[in-house]
């Protein structure tokens, strides 16, 4: 030991790390995700954790977010100052479809689970490092509708397996709310748009307050504006509602025949799990048809579990060609520490290890090694008990790290091996050439 | 499009990014190296990227390599100043360690795959972010010599499953070095230990010169330091060579009982991919035991693929406890990077789909769609195409992205279904129901 002043370790805020047996719980559920993206075929990426600040900067908005990258002694070389750490999975995707446009196949359809960082004051929900699992269709000059819907349907698929608790994926289409406000005869659609996206904080008496007062609307309008938000339908039915408020323009069909193709194809997933709602925007600008939220249902206030839509040009920064996409990303770390936070994750056991060998004395440390690599040949997950010792102390060891069998090898090798099932206390004898058949995979 | 000025998207030098069809490939070999971890019972831990810099800094000499994190527009809290991206993974897990001491069952066994960061200057296997796949055991007191077998076979296993062209494992002992250079009379054995690593650099007449001038050393003990350093073999009869150079020291006695431990436990492996090898000898000053290189035998001066040894004391700067470990690294990045690089990596499919659904027409599409799902639930990577189209632009977009498969739903329920394997040509009816048991695994 060391007589030097010590740092004491402490957690970093806004930088969450788990125990063993949490993380067991957070890999499972990257498998599912992972598992259910490429199920549908979608590929994997990964980006560097690092662009250039000015592909970083080329949404303009998130400027005070990002974390740029500096040597602790610079050498003098200035090329480093100009990187930052991205702080979402589109803005790189985006930059990655336009450099590598050439090797690429489209419609591009990939995943990408990678953390991101924001420079963010942590809260309830915020984190400064997190992971979030994206996938998003990209393709040259259209998006076949198909993907509003499928996007959407994977997404339900991983939140049921995840099995959450009680979840909603809201659907809205940004051409019925611009068109919807154009056949009002507003003029400025969009800033309608970013006051609406305000009323989960504000209230519909703040949102009236703000269109009133920013935007000069009429009370006419002011009052259609707040009938369509208050529109929410778990089937193709909401389209009806929304024609009763008396409202029409091109715009507005279009988007209208976009949600009611959406709700239609999703109609099969259990009622209330996907819901038309006409209050949801997402405030991003570069949205242009559907967009998507998934909210907890007891937490409403927690923030979006899963986000996205449609977006006409999101590579237009960094290639001539028309390049629209559709997307969704689940936020797994805001999901996973919430549900941890209130003990509805419960942890797994610390060690992959589906069995223990013991090593009763010195003598049979051959005969447990050469079983252990038996086991581990035959695809169990086997740990070899690292030096001859008491076999209550082994049998400890297995209890603590959550190891169900432990395994006991005979003195010679024409002995009997015996398992013990730590579960229930049952202990028999066993062949390694053929045990385990009917024990979980690992 | 929009007509704003472009901003060029290129690669970031030392920030390898892959095409889909090799980051197939790459995952692929993730997934092995995690399998084989856990199936020696290692389990899964991941810390932040960033640590506080006091403890990245506590081992003192890699400080210019550090990358620190600023916020673009500093709000005026310092705190983050602090933080620095991790230069490797064994700081963080000994800072993990020291941090959850109390929450953890010793001896603690587990395996870390992550990005890490350094700002060096990128040149053939140095990247500034790279992913390397550790595996620590740590324990209260003292680490088993069991472990300092384990670990080398576990390394053996994974990269003998990765199919890497020829390589060795070289094995040393730093109780042997410092014995012998003990047993010679040498008052500071550390010193030629650091200059003897440099054997590979300037070659035996290059250490003897700096052995006589830095360390002022007789000829003689130049000479012997020499002799050991040329010991090479793939058993344990290195020790009998080691012993025949006549010096002796109780230090010397105890490594080379270590030594041979370690070789006769791991004879059963291909002879030739362990070799005892005297000349290496790490150069980082912590560790104390068994110590390990992995190379290629093609490209020798290409740098370590594997690394690692046991240390005694990695954690003592955050906690007062004596908690020795031993540890190996594959260093993924750097081997995955040549293997591509020289061609011998060969890219997988750009999709993970078995099966793409065709959508002759707008008829077909329901039954295409449900075909897809049943599919999906029998375990099958299946695209439904996302219109209606040309079937021979549906093969194409099949062939483009390596998709074996593609299926042709009939008219109606009651109509057969029909594959075609691309591979081959052949084209036969099938049953959604049964189809595919003999196709690979997704």
């Amino acid at each position: 030991m060391s007589d030097q002043r010590l740092v004491r370790p402490a957690p970093i805020s806004g930088f969450p790390e788990w125990l063993p047996e949490v993380r067991m719980v957070e890999q499972r559920w990257l498998d599912r995700i992972r598992d259910v993206f490429e199920r549908y075929g979608f590929c994997s990426v990964e980006t560097p954790s690092v662009e250039v600040l000015d592909v970083l900067m080329s949404k303009g908005d998130t400027s005070n977010e990002v974390y740029t990258l500096h040597r602790v002694q610079n050498d003098g070389g200035a090329s480093e100052a100009r990187l930052g750490m991205h702080f979402d999975l589109t803005v790189p995707f985006a930059r990655y479809v336009a450099q590598h446009f050439n090797s690429l196949t489209f419609p591009f359809k990939r995943y990408q689970i990678q953390r991101v960082w924001r420079g963010e004051r942590p809260q309830e929900g915020r984190f400064r490092e997190f992971t979030q699992c994206d996938i998003d269709v990209i393709n040259v000059d259209q998006i076949p509708r198909h993907f509003d819907a499928e996007l959407p349907r994977i997404i339900h698929e991983i939140l049921t397996e995840l099995e959450l608790p009680a979840w909603t994926i809201n659907i809205n289409n940004r051409k019925v709310l611009q068109g919807f406000y154009e056949g009002l005869g507003i003029s400025d659609p969009l800033a309608v748009i970013r006051i609406a996206d305000k009323i989960d904080k504000i209230g519909a008496d703040g949102v009236a307050g703000l269109l009133t007062s920013e935007l000069s609307l009429e009370p006419r309008q002011v009052s259609a504006c707040l009938d369509l938000a208050q529109i929410r339908g778990t089937d193709a039915s909401v389209v009806d509602e929304i024609r009763k408020l008396g409202v029409t323009s091109p715009l507005l069909d279009e988007g209208l025949d976009e949600l009611s193709f959406v709700m239609d194809e999703l109609s099969d997933l259990p009622s209330g799990s996907v819901v038309a709602d006409l209050s949801i925007a997402r405030g991003l600008d570069y949205y242009t048809g559907t967009v998507y939220e998934g909210k907890f249902v007891d937490w409403p206030n927690y923030g979006s579990i899963c986000s996205g839509g449609r977006y006409e040009d999101l590579a237009g920064s960094f290639i001539r060609r028309n390049l629209p996409g559709i997307g969704m990303s689940i936020g797994l770390t805001r999901i996973f520490a919430k549900l941890v936070a209130e003990g509805i994750v419960k942890p797994g056991p610390s060690s992959p290890s589906q069995v223990l060998v013991a090593v009763p004395d010195e003598t049979r440390y051959a005969l447990a090694r050469a079983t252990a690599a038996q086991l581990r040949s035959r695809g169990i997950n086997t740990e070899l008990y690292h030096q001859a010792d008491k076999l209550s102390k082994q049998m400890r060891y297995a209890s603590r790290k959550g190891i169900q069998y432990v395994w006991f090898p005979p003195f010679d090798e024409e002995g009997i091996h015996e398992v013990k099932d730590m579960a229930t206390g049952d202990q028999a004898p066993a062949d390694p050439a053929a045990w385990g058949k009917s024990i979980n995979p690992a």
